[in-house]
């Protein structure tokens, strides 16, 4: 069996952002020389996400409004987190949302993924250094 | 370790509907000779899900209701998704809530279950033909 | 290849707790042996989660609020999985926002998590017995 292990790290211009790691992946799964197994990526970080969804600016508008319709930022004052000195109770729960981790097969040493299926970075709580974890098994 | 890889393919008859898939999955477990291991199901497609849950029509009902409240179809025109010549908008919300995988436990050559714990497939923009990826690793 | 198999057993006080998991999960990847692989972990009932997140009095009561506003326990009537003689419907909506599982990457005999995370057992229908599956494959 091998395993390999890699970290992405991020530092977003804005508080909210989704970045597109499908290549990162890929080019993860090549250097692991994992031919047959899974690919376990997930956020290190509790405001975060990874998920899996389609590459359209119109479709992470929507995600943008829905995610502040069900967990609003503002006003801070709403959430007992924040009552910590901390500003960013929303962003725990929107990545609750959007999910901490994704789980992909490897198959003939690339992602198995759908037709449309592009992995993405969630950042709800961002501009400072954060980071994924991309662990591999398989052989 | 060995590995094996199978897709399920659907068409559901209505745009949503919830489809039990767990003795499709024993029987992949059974196929694939692993009696210690885990086994990833998940949709290929980003408007369908692969979720845990109960058997139980009533509770089928109050997803579809639950579903419908937080990420309503219609009117198509609140999505900027469904700008771009979709309107399957609500369907990419849908199934962010209920999950896009499952990853379950492979114990003495079946799955590990709890007593009530059945896998389902959950379309959300249907009446096409859509697949589902099952990948066992073990020994 | 190892593989090891270990279930959680609670009974809550309450309704619905958030139970730290943690060291819990630490000393069953010392009991596997396992050096490198992976770790799922996954609520055995349809009514209780698995997730991670901060362990911060004031963000647990922003999740209980926060579930109560998205999926309310109460009126029971307003489900139809209560018609059956349940008054727990609810638990199943809440525990589908939380997620059923998680999967942590092991590294060097370790639960591989970032500075901030930490695992809960998240219970939505508790006051009797119920238990979590920990699976761990590597080697």
């Amino acid at each position: 069996m091998k395993t390999y292990r890699k970290e992405l790290w991020f530092n977003t211009k804005k508080r909210r952002e989704f970045i597109n790691i499908t290549e990162q992946l890929e080019k993860a799964v090549k250097e692991s020389g994992v031919k047959e197994g899974l690919l376990l990526c997930n956020a290190m970080h509790i405001t975060a996400s990874v998920f899996i969804n389609d590459d359209e600016p119109g479709l992470h508008q929507d995600f943008e409004d829905w995610l502040e319709k069900l967990a609003p930022e503002k006003p801070y004052s709403q959430y007992r987190h924040n009552d910590t000195f901390e500003d960013n109770a929303d962003a725990h729960l929107k990545r609750t949302i959007m999910g901490r981790e994704v789980v992909i097969a490897i198959t003939n040493g690339k992602l198995d993924l759908g037709p449309w299926e592009q992995v993405f970075y969630g950042e709800f709580d961002g501009m400072r250094n954060k980071r994924v974890l991309i662990k591999i098994i398989g052989e």
